[in-house]
């Protein structure tokens, strides 16, 4: 029974087929184009939420980023990356774990949603959420500058984040976006996805 | 050593009073009132974040819904709610899960903010997200038609998601909002909220 990863090209999707990479797990990678901005039928037929990933096992279709990522490890590799409650690192495990698709996505979108209303930068809705990304950049950044990985020696590291959300982030031109703001996410960034100062956005 | 729930009013933290209430666990509850919009001081002070819940439990300060409550379940209440792998219904209990905070939040708050904005209801963004919403209470509604929990038959349900994400998606008036359209949504919440069909808001 062969493990199918459905992925949309640029979308979160992209971290499942990552993880599997990661796991070393044995799967069938499915590939759709936007047609042109949203899913195309064909995708949205995968599953009633129609939005990536989706993956396949058997007679099972599970949608959601954290469903997938959740059930890969536990079904596919004997709970690899998961870090148990007598673990010390238990509690930052589960925050980082959270934060990325909790707090980390949604303040991502909905600064892409709103600069791409083009609302003005003194507006209400612009001051509060480039606080909330700066804050969250700044939390990332902090956490990475003295830890190797997000959550304790656990494996659980930038990599499920960076696979989609930061190089969103980044591919958004805004003056926060640059090496010297977040020195420790682009470090990081650096060695697993070829990122340079040359990259920075400003 | 008793766990601390600090809750902000008219906020995700009332999701965490609410499973500690229905896990029977022994808490501290400190509530804050908004001043008069955003967290007040000395709840911004709690974690870097600034966001709602925060828990202490001795040393540790936890922020994050999800990192909250799964934190709650497996330290003070042998892993209550929470199914293992090997459980028939595990990718259910998954994809409820993180669905909630995944997707349905995420869409609910994305759905307020440009409602606050009083975009067009023919602008691409309003379609685009009245068009998630949709269908984010469409799938909880099919879901709800013919199971009395989310997942299977674990204790995992509606709770979680209506002692926030739902109420703030009642409280906004839409066309959608209606027990003619999720029926099997305000049954549920009828008997847990005391919402009735005249709470309808069309």
């Amino acid at each position: 029974m062969t493990l199918t990863v459905h992925h949309l090209h640029i979308s979160q999707s992209e971290r499942i087929a990552g993880l599997c990479e990661e796991l070393g797990i044995d799967y069938e990678l499915k590939t759709y184009k936007r047609a042109p901005l949203l899913a195309p039928p064909d995708y949205k037929a995968l599953h009633p939420q129609e939005t990536a990933p989706v993956i396949q096992d058997g007679d099972l279709t599970l949608a959601e980023s954290g469903a997938c990522t959740e059930y890969i490890c536990h079904i596919h590799a004997q709970g690899q990356l998961f870090l148990p409650p007598r673990h010390p690192a238990y509690a930052d495990f589960l925050y980082w774990w959270h934060w990325s698709n909790g707090t980390f996505m949604p303040t991502m979108m909905k600064s892409m949603s709103l600069r791409s209303l083009k609302l003005s930068g003194d507006s209400s809705h612009m001051i509060m959420t480039n606080s909330r990304f700066k804050r969250a950049f700044t939390a990332l950044n902090d956490r990475l500058h003295n830890n190797e990985w997000l959550a304790g020696s656990s494996r659980w590291q930038i990599s499920w984040l960076c696979s989609c959300s930061l190089p969103y982030g980044i591919g958004f031109p805004t003056v926060w976006m640059s090496t010297r703001m977040w020195p420790s996410i682009f470090s990081v960034l650096g060695g697993q996805r070829g990122i340079s100062e040359g990259d920075e956005k400003v």
